[in-house]
């Protein structure tokens, strides 16, 4: 009857297969990028065979040798897809049969695409996170580097971005190099997700769950959340406004339009990407929801989304430290955006030596920085007899609060602005480093 | 001085030019694109400046005859893209210069370059909005062909997976239909936002707001929620315990471990783009957030999520009429999932008929469900006597209400299950789709 | 046998109900709030049931009155809800049911409790969104009435945070009051998405699709994306870098530590919640990807993603409101921002003016930035034989080049920062408020 | 003049303070929550001035008398909150001075606002996750029980929701429950996160940061999303179609329209709450984006999230660990639902042992299942003869693979579904809980 036959509305499709479901089918187009651990994951399975007795030894090192081939052609851009190559592991077992004959077909004796979908894509990510680690790491260098080279220069510390208290510029480095590195890819993703010492618990579950891959996304949108706000600092340090620090032409660009612009692109682009990778993550955490356990042709999208954030994440990294590296600081700008009413909580901080319990003092400071107001002076202008009128527990020694200097220092706690603080905080990144790279 | 001098730390940065930040920068990889809108805004632009007096009738046709020429070399893939082409902007104009020389650099007066992307993406979307509105319309016309000829099926409505009450088979493809087409993506998005013939009421605020490419992302997000929904409907009508529909072999494929699966990839992948979708919308608002007002960089990251989003959908509307097309239902296992139990809202409105208020009814009903199973027998199979222990109100006509085809016909509201009201929703539809080819 | 009696495992659960899974079940604690559209809902529906002759007309006026003892009953606290009525609409049935008895039943003849949930949210969102709407006008009227009274205020227009063209600060005031209203909420949502003029055209789809939801959250993210932005400059013009306004004491905040702080908390918050209401938008349309058609209980989590995104954008439109309208702006700081070099571009169209292609003028102002920053004077301070070492074009009229008023009147097309183009955008914006109250 | 003076516009703005500024600031109708943590802290803190000579011993011995004054006041519901209480940070100082005076405003000598929010926020967190973490070992013992005692009966595994091969009942069982605890929550957030024995490395991050929040919200995402998808199955599983399990009536609810309907709302709401929670992550990275350093208002969101996230998951994991253990399960139904052609990789296999590489044995089993197909024959209804028609290796003992038990048994890898492999998974999750109570 009509409409069992199929096929009846919508006349374009006559022939058995729709090109376009193909091509919609299809992941060769990005999944190529996972021909070298295809090849290695089929080295591996195949030992694996001989040794459960599935293989002769002959057959393997056949097998072992094809891939071989198969391997140094895609090296060489030899290889040569088919149109019925839809995905790389169907490319290279169609091309080791070509090579080997028959014997190819026993290689996936007991063997799930399913399943050898999931080790390729494990594989790859195992390289792929050793990179984006080595690129993270080389960015942290460079602002631990950099921080040690300018500690000696002050600038104003922002919350809220308005200006709160005299900070060491390398201070706020070392906070972005903290920050860099929230999860430490190599070791979660490295040695726990993809570890593959670990047994898999259930097999069910195994061709089924991509944690690994919403783990890696959140990850690098997690990075890419503390990399945006670093080139926000940046970019408003750049304004003409705060003429804090200059971008390299490097990584500037100049207006079609307006002959006088340098605009701060690479930071603009660094920003941008929060979204981006956000998105994939966000995308993939979607997808996920409420598909029935075990494998589902939905599970496909993880591929793209992986290659793409990683891709994001190496540029994104590299410009950093590009970025960081050659950026030049305003040294007197810095100096001359530091104002005595930055120092209010250190005029407390005297009366709270002086015996004064903060809360107090606090107020009686707030009340200076309004006289000052008021009489259009800058706070450390007022004079002692002026002071005195807010409390008697003024004296002459107030004279040392006005010190930039001496105020970070006190700021000596772990983790503060004084000199030997940022000094410890570089140690402490510089360790990090070294056990890094041991 | 060292740290001011810059490019002292990470000692790969040593040209002016950082290629790895050339090639973050550049846009050329995807935007190229839009080389045919380009041109066509170039052409328009250059005749606004002949109009203003600030061309020449004779420089503007020397620009319009190199226009054709650069649109003539992207038609017939001849045109040389050079290194320098870091956008398909600067390709065109640097084109444009060596085909006719200084004049060229006329085409540029008073026209941001801010200007020239976001026009080229609103004259894109505008074609692409056109086409996705007529594979949309494409998948509705199949639906409504199809609901049409099979509306005389019926099968169970389903509420939260449970059998509800019968329905015809037309009822559920109908409502596929009309949420198929959330926005009517033709005429929110053609005739509100991307009507040119509207006058930009700001100028600050049309290179800044990319309302137009999030509402578009956001109307693919809700159209592929609904997508996804009806793919999930028919992956359960798959299933072996369903046995509802089946699939076409052009939208299945087969397992490559076990020959007698037939796994139905094209919706579980439809079902699946509702991710990635949402994830390019959730990108592009998380990096419009917060964002300073003009333009930033960070709004070139609109192109990508535009054109990944479309060729998306293109493909997913495709298939979905493809798979709609050549659907095969099993009516005789429809019917047989028609169950008495289906029909105890139609005893209880038995008893409203008679009198009863319908909540009472209603507890009256679920009684003889409780009985018919208690005693293992299906509900129409219980006596008379022993509905009346239930209520008196029961007598001989209520033999009426087992008859699917009659409880059906029950709801002849606009918008019901009545064989009369699917065939006013399909004149509904066909007349949408009407007044769509006018 | 052991597994098939249940209750085995997990010893807490003893009873018939589990406490935790009625608590999780049940949606009083927030849908209370649609008591007042529940009884508008009920009303409307006994007066359909009477004309369909399912109810007499002394039933329907026993039910009408009943209900009015209901509203009553809420709008005077004096409702008490029992520990059974889980959701609104079985509270008002079982207090309908106890003030007017059995005929209550009759009620809900043929009306599925699904179909009541989404009715009553549809009557309440026409209530929100109206009242939305007018905060919404509220908030643009104080925008315009503000860059009316501002107009002759010139100031730095930014791109990429560097200072680029003078513009007028009324011009920046005005592109936000354009952004305020991306797809304005009246307009859409109430005349097209909650007019129950227009006919359901399929009973399963209009229980089951949430667009009137998922299309209120996306315009509140949207909106917020654009406060946000708006925010965002002026958190930076708050800055002592920009100081180019004052955020007034009524929305800012002290800080405990620093007592010369003022930090701007109003704008900060705005900002913020742009996260916030995306995020329901998000998880709505998570929730309701691939979720089969018709009810299912996952539909339950509109109404708190609605409820709290009203209440959040109705906070954020009035302090939004209450920051424009009380803002001091620093007239003198504004046009000292005002600098030379931002009238590069005009120096440009100086020699376009003269006959230069644009591209050379582009190039050769670009000489003359470069020029003046190595001699280390302003723009305008080159002298007219150095601007003739760039090009024989220059000559003593260039001196009319250095007038930032005469510079913002150049750009007289609509949308501009000229006055003309200013009042005109006013004009338009007051018309459109005008139109809103009409 | 009038534009300077604010307050000229939005005349509703008469006050020094907007009420609704206030409402919108204030975070105690949610921060309250913190009341226990926010004593805790200060606890500490007095102590740590103690030790730093800010504090004498009397002074610090009159705080922790005041706080504990403080926190038996909330216990017992007495703490009465004044107007100007905004945050739970002030409403206990205010309330400590009212108690012991002017050694009150001693107590936060050097301890910034923002620091205490984030310390309170961090110690809530550490109890919260410590309570989850019980919840969500209950629900993997409730799993582990279960899957223990019903390890012998066997039912379709499913991959795209096509039937696939046999597994035990156990095997999906464990399934779920070792992805239930993605990242172990209680491992990483308490051990690493939340551990204060570790060193703040620098100041400014470690109140600007929200790392801690940002991986909880996403721990939460992530296990919802696999909690999600076992609620996808267990709903199928609940289906007519299906009928392979039953759900308590403690879970499940009835219609109010149709007598028949038993509708699992408990596992609906599992499966919807995946897109709330995700809902707030997004949130709150969202918020996050492009945030300068330090602190800035904004963060304020991340109460709210955190607090409603745990409130969520602990009813689900509650929820859920009572659906589990009310189950009931229909052996019969589940062994009625294999059927032959589930065996034919089994087939495949068999002709593998026969010495046929795999690839092509696949393709002679998938011819034997058209052949049955064909005639109309269940798979292992197919003669000898008939099999020997596609390959000469079939003999005898094919008979043997028509065995569903011994089918299961063949996967006796770790991960696998034979006995003794679940065996082996359900003494791995024992482990796993003996080692979290040790």
């Amino acid at each position: 009857m009509a409409s069992e036959s199929g096929k009846l509305w919508g006349g374009r499709f006559v022939g058995t297969v729709d090109p376009i479901m193909e091509k919609f089918n299809a992941s060769i187009a990005y999944d190529r990028h996972l021909w070298e651990v295809d090849v290695q994951g089929s080295r591996g399975y195949s030992r694996g065979l001989e040794k459960a007795g599935l293989l002769t030894k002959a057959e393997m090192d056949q097998i072992l040798h094809g891939l071989d081939k198969v391997a140094e052609e895609w090296a060489q851009v030899t290889f040569k897809l088919s149109p019925n190559d839809e995905d790389i592991h169907t490319a290279n077992e169609r091309r080791l049969k070509e090579l080997i004959g028959e014997t190819a077909g026993k290689l996936h004796t007991g063997r799930s695409w399913n399943n050898q979908v999931v080790t390729d894509l494990r594989l790859w990510m195992r390289q792929t996170c050793s990179t984006l680690s080595g690129l993270l790491w080389e960015l942290i260098r460079t602002m631990v580097d950099r921080a040690e080279a300018e500690r000696d220069v002050l600038f104003p510390g922002y919350t809220h971005l308005q200006r709160a208290q005299p900070i060491r510029w390398s201070h706020w480095i070392l906070s972005g190099a903290i920050a860099g590195n929230p999860l430490g890819v190599d070791r979660e993703l490295l040695r726990a997700e993809l570890n593959f010492g670990a047994i898999t618990l259930n097999s069910m579950d195994a061709t089924s769950e991509r944690d690994f891959v919403a783990e890696f996304l959140f990850w690098a949108s997690l990075c890419m959340t503390h990399l945006s706000r670093m080139a926000e600092d940046l970019i408003l340090y750049c304004t003409k406004e705060f003429s804090l620090v200059q971008l390299s032409d490097a990584y500037s660009t100049g207006s079609s339009l307006m002959p006088q612009k340098k605009n701060p692109d690479s930071l603009e682009l660094i920003r941008s990407k929060a979204g981006r990778v956000f998105g994939r993550c966000a995308g993939l955490l979607m997808t996920l929801k409420g598909l029935p356990s075990t494998y589902n042709k939905d599970l496909q999208e993880d591929k793209e989304a992986v290659f793409e954030v990683s891709d994001t994440m190496s540029a994104v990294l590299q410009v950093a430290t590009g970025v960081i590296s050659t950026l030049q600081i305003h040294r007197e700008n810095m100096g001359q955006a530091l104002s005595p009413d930055m120092l209010a909580t250190d005029l407390a901080y005297y009366l709270v030596r002086k015996g004064m319990p903060f809360r107090q003092a606090h107020e009686a400071s707030g009340k200076a920085v309004f006289m000052a107001e008021t009489k259009g002076v800058a706070l450390n202008q007022l004079s002692l007899q002026e002071l005195q009128t807010i409390s008697p527990l003024f004296s002459g020694d107030v004279s040392c609060v006005w010190d930039y200097g001496h105020s970070v220092e006190q700021y000596g706690a772990l983790g503060g602005t004084a000199r030997s603080s940022v000094d410890w905080q570089i140690r402490q990144v510089r360790a990090l480093l070294q056990a890094q790279q041991a």
